[in-house]
């Protein structure tokens, strides 16, 4: 097969608000090889992602990110992985390349599952899709009694594990944010997993993140997510020797394999959590979880975003028994829950899994879509190098590039 | 004062060619606040960057970065640390935002310089700007005795210091780079500081790094640049180990203040090359210089376009007298040499500084760079987010949000 076409759909809600939900909008990628097609998604700004696709060039090593795929041969997981390279080259000097890259990773996976009628995790090399504990990410409320209620709620959902994050946590006293983190506990019960996420909040300061330890230790979190700078090393290994209840979770930032595998080596944290939809892929994020396995971390996808993004993510560690916790987005917004046709769902347990089906599994409804899509035009010296495609007229076109 | 506006202004070459050559295209950005204006330079690519600037926000934390910027106060480099600060925030998400943003602080401190009549490395806290040894960097020849006539041809123009590297440098057998290094060596004479840059060819691979070592430890290299990805730490480490005679230098693709200082603390380079057009400005390059200093590192500029960029990178350490040694754009492409009235050039004894003048001491000649301009027009929804200024026609314009 060769790569015949790379299309991207931005889709997104009619007002996006300055809230923490990365589903407010969303960029597919479609990838067309002969007959064949897969579905990825970028999690990552999608007007700067299609700039990166088809920018002109700079020089030798800052090439837009189409000049290392279209064209290109298709016909086992080594052309993917040869293709990677080729970018990570040719694009050295592109910042967004990695964002970029990531959907059409996903998509090159998913097409190639579904002409060998194999899913990802297959190919990857698992035997099996092992059960996950989805948790549910939640905001912490306003007030303590706010998010003992917003506990209390995501509990009777029958969650067994929920993450709060973001809002006020860090921002004010450590007296304040036990409160809330109390409230949690108390809302969810004993017998739940609970998650705290620091969201960066505190740069490379260990001081305040010290201060919280007690009371996540108290109510027995399971881990605190993200509280420094992903690049800032030193706090996070120092954090990890004094929080020993408690382990320290990080990494959904990573645009790179050695950043993730940096954090675990030199950051110490106990739990990687990665995006394939950001650190360039299913590939590189399946080296980061043969890494994790190696460390003896446990690796945790990174998903805020629509069903398609979470099967992707599902994939690289679908076959660690171990591994049994699972990013799962449970209040996304209308237009990442209309853009897949299938939804991974909890069974009876409450557990869910990677499909057991060609490729992710999952298929896209443009037509739901339709609604949300979004228009971008793109002209160079009033030359059109981009312009949105129509979602189902006539076959898709290669975009060009300058 | 208030931030009115940021203009972006992309000129290239007719021809942009596969050479690694970053002075083929310039990103300029000027930042208009009252009176005052200011200008900086992204070394990025163009059309991504300024998508960067005017994406619609996907949610509060990948926001554009023209959402942090315009309507900002602006009455002193607290400021510039200020606004620094939103964007890492605001744009956390949005990979790209580090390289726009870098052209935007760099136009800031050259507004606030121009605005308090002082160069920037004085608001820097430096007493001196001190004369810097420039290096001229070359590309390697197709065989050696074509490396013998460059290396003998700028030794000709006067240079004490010559970089080679790139061309098939680290791609074919140990014994052919080796000859290619001698070549160099035999044209400089033994006075030249010789630098030798393998633009990261080996991955993370450290076997083939290390079989050059004697080639260069015979020829007397001060260093080996960038042998390996930005984030591989560990064979980074293990060459530095290796290398006695050869120091290891790297840092150029840093666009966070943490990825620089990994480099020094984790991987052990005795080199750290910034690039304040990449790694967010100024500020931060003078902090990784304050850190350098610290650890007994060399700070080095990296810049490879214009004099405008050069006068940015040398601002972070021009008053660090035993921090000697800089990089010098040696055969600009004419984009790059045109856009400044004013060039850095070596004194009587072959050396460079930092300008003695208001902010960068740079003026851009948008008259002579006119040829040069290649418009952009971004639409959303056919509603135009960015049209390229004209560069001479009526009061700047503040560039819509969406």
């Amino acid at each position: 097969m060769k790569i015949d076409a790379v299309d991207f759909f931005y889709a997104s809600m009619p007002e996006v608000t300055l809230e923490a939900d990365g589903s407010q909008d969303a960029l597919l990628v479609r990838v067309t090889a002969g007959d064949h097609v897969g579905w990825g998604e970028c999690e990552a700004s999608p007007l700067t992602s299609i700039a990166a696709f088809v920018a002109p060039r700079s020089h030798g090593v800052c090439q837009p990110v189409g000049a290392s795929v279209l064209g290109e041969s298709l016909d086992g997981p080594e052309d993917i992985a040869r293709i990677a390279r080729l970018v990570a080259r040719n694009s050295m000097d592109l910042l967004q390349a990695a964002h970029t890259w990531s959907g059409i990773e996903i998509a090159l996976w998913d097409l190639l599952g579904r002409a060998r009628e194999e899913p990802v995790w297959r190919m990857l090399g698992y035997a099996e899709s092992h059960a996950k504990l989805p948790y549910a990410s939640m905001l912490f409320g306003a007030t303590p009694q706010d998010t003992l209620e917003r506990a209390r709620s995501v509990q009777a959902r029958g969650f067994h594990a929920v993450k709060f994050g973001w809002g006020r946590y860090g921002t004010g006293s450590a007296a304040e944010d036990a409160d809330h983190v109390a409230a949690a506990r108390e809302g969810l019960g004993s017998d739940a997993l609970l998650l705290v996420d620091a969201g960066q909040i505190w740069g490379d300061d260990l001081q305040p993140a010290l201060e919280r330890l007690p009371a996540l230790e108290a109510a027995g979190a399971t881990w605190l997510e993200e509280p420094f700078l992903p690049h800032a090393f030193v706090p996070h290994a120092e954090l990890a020797r004094a929080a020993r209840g408690v382990g320290i979770a990080g990494g959904e930032g990573a645009h790179t394999v050695h950043m993730a595998t940096n954090l675990i080596d030199y950051g110490n944290v106990r739990f990687v959590q990665i995006d394939a939809a950001r650190i360039g892929g299913i590939g590189p994020a399946k080296e980061v979880a043969d890494h994790a396995v190696a460390s003896g971390v446990t690796f945790v996808n990174h998903t805020f975003t629509s069903h398609l993004a979470l099967s992707a993510s599902l994939q690289p560690f679908a076959g660690l028994a171990d591994h049994r916790i699972c990013e799962y987005p449970v209040e996304p917004k209308r237009v990442a829950e209309v853009l897949s046709v299938q939804h991974i769902t909890p069974d009876h347990n409450g557990e869910i899994r990677a499909p057991d089906a060609p490729g992710l599994g999952i298929d896209v409804d443009l037509d739901a879509l339709r609604p949300y899509l979004r228009t971008v035009d793109i002209a160079i010296d009033g030359v059109p190098v981009f312009s949105s495609p129509l979602p189902v007229d006539g076959p898709p076109k290669v975009n060009a590039i300058s």
